[in-house]
């Protein structure tokens, strides 16, 4: 299994809105005769991919794959059918797939063809490795990473606005790494005004991210590297109150744009849900970030911190108002990691689930 | 060398204005046959120490010292004369007394008495233990460490300005450590008023650190629990311009006043050098704690981050104005740890010398 994780691990950034899945297939004599993993949406489960690679070895022998085995016909047919066809003895399977065509059907389907399957093997690890996958099947949203840059006081830019640099190369090229494992990166107007940001994982994601700008009101400059869309994709979100020039300008200049019925975090998460995004990092300013936090579009945070004083009380901090009255009011953010990253350190944390995501809210 | 290093730091907190001492003494065989340390100010030096306990068993042997003996008559006498009269063959020496009186004359007077002297022998070690009082001679100011606690996303008080309990119970009993080491702990006018704080080192220090008020305009609370001195001494520092009605009140109530030329951080290092202190810490709010910053009074800093968001575009934040116009303006923050307290980080850093201290500065 831990095997099979690491081959699940090999998809990563790649198979949204598919989990991340490794198999290995074990012949009857215990050999290793096949590894595979999903490498991304539309081409073939894990557990094909292993099989294939076992052929005729695989009779009597065992599949161990990190996810159940699927019963549905989606872009592919179902792993079960391969499964059962390939006259295996034992599936050993470290989760159950949370997406309701599955949950315990695919398992039940292998049970009743005669085959004996366990379950449960690395389902913490295995639970970690797809949590994005799961908490957007749980909730219709992608799993939100909040990440930003400070200095050791708190500040996201000095007094007279300049915020570049803050962080070392190492941390910023973590940052890349960081984008490299999102489906979307997002931002607010303000930003991409302030900074103009290129948002991009510098080639250590194919296709990119996709780059998102919320902005009520497309108040949004002319030149941007944004707009600029040879490397990497550009989405315009905005609610029902923007102008309709700007909206006939970002048309014109051939940025797709999403109209929102309210522009605010939660609409456009689930529209990016429905676009296949299991996992976005926001990268904006601290009101965004705010209404992100309140509307529990934030799973978990990445502090990127900096051994320097910048000073200033009107300078820019990280998150804006929250409406706590009481420290101990806020959720606790646990499961925590700090890394050192040249001279900076990276401390990300993640809510301690379920109380701190919205897992028991009503499916939309 | 190691074992003076260890025997010396067993003084911590308690030998202000002297600096960190110990010694062994081994005999001519190499056996050891004393070891001692400075406790406290007008109590035995190290070398006098090690050397009774060695008695007639010195004769011919070596003393191995973290600080060069010193030659002058202070509230004890010299201990050059001691270790010349004890018959030792050899002293080993890890740093040079930086103070004026002493500082190479010691080891001079040894040699010409026809001892060995080996000088440098873990000489970072040595100055690191005692960088505080090096500073003190260098300078004319105690050194000052700048602490604060603040949440993740650098807050230190909820825009409503509640500050309890940001930090954990283990990091709090970290920070009465810290005061430990200290010889006095300084806050503002605004701080006494927010949060009413001990300060104290909860029994840590014998005696507790100096409790240290700066307050220009002397607007203090009448009720307040430094005005308590059954544990530990407060002082107040003020400015000229101190109402009169207010200076008698402090008076009366029997809290120590001084008046400065100007109520400004550097004045007060000043004045508190000359009371004797090596090290102080800075617990002040973020105005007073950038004034201490721009003149240079604060060499380390120790930021406790707690993993929680309290948020607030108005909230209060570690540090005020520092007048910085670019980012790399800031000097750099290196020689750094990161502790793992509770839920909480520590992370403390000093400035790298000599550029960051003021040793170059004239001597008052």
């Amino acid at each position: 299994m831990r095997r099979a994780l690491q081959l699940a691990s090999l998809g990563r950034g790649g198979t949204s809105p598919n989990p991340l899945v490794g198999a290995v297939v074990l012949d009857a004599a215990g050999q290793l005769v096949g590894e595979g993993f999903h490498k991304r949406a539309g081409s073939p489960h894990a557990e094909v991919v292993a099989l294939r690679q076992a052929g005729e070895r695989a009779r009597g022998g065992t599949v161990v794959v990190t996810l159940e085995p699927c019963c549905h016909h989606g872009r592919t047919p179902p792993c079960c059918d391969a499964v059962i066809a390939a006259g295996l003895k034992r599936v050993v399977v470290a989760m159950a797939d949370p997406d309701p065509r599955v949950c315990g059907e695919g398992v039940a389907r292998l049970r009743r063809a005669g085959l004996e399957v366990i379950e449960g093997v690395a389902r913490a690890e295995a639970t970690q490795l797809n949590r994005a996958f799961v908490h957007r099947v749980h909730t219709g949203r992608p799993l939100g990473i909040l990440k930003w840059a400070m200095s050791l006081d708190g500040r996201t830019a000095l007094p007279n606005g300049e915020s570049q640099w803050i962080s070392s190369q190492n941390a910023r090229e973590w940052v890349h790494h960081l984008r490299a494992t999102c489906d979307a990166v997002i931002v607010g107007g303000g930003t991409v005004r302030a900074d103009d940001p290129l948002l991009t994982s510098r080639g250590r994601r194919h296709p990119e991210p996709l780059r998102v700008v919320l902005s009520r009101g497309l108040n949004l400059p002319k030149a941007a590297r944004l707009w600029d869309q040879d490397g990497a994709a550009t989405l315009v979100a905005h609610g029902p109150e923007a102008p309709l020039d700007r909206r006939l300008w970002l048309d014109a200049i051939g940025v797709e744009r999403l109209e929102m019925g309210v522009c605010e975090p939660a609409s456009l998460l689930e529209a990016l849900a429905q676009r296949g995004c299991n996992q976005v990092l926001w990268e904006c300013g601290p009101e965004l970030a705010a209404a992100a936090l309140r509307q529990l579009c934030v799973q978990e945070l990445a502090a990127v911190v900096a051994p320097k004083l910048l000073g200033g009380l009107p300078a820019r901090t990280p998150v804006g108002e929250l409406g706590l009255s009481r420290i101990e009011s806020d959720p606790s953010w646990t499961e925590d990691t700090v890394r050192r990253l040249g001279v900076d350190l990276v401390w990300t944390l993640s809510r301690a689930s379920p109380s701190g995501t919205p897992r028991d809210r009503p499916r939309p």
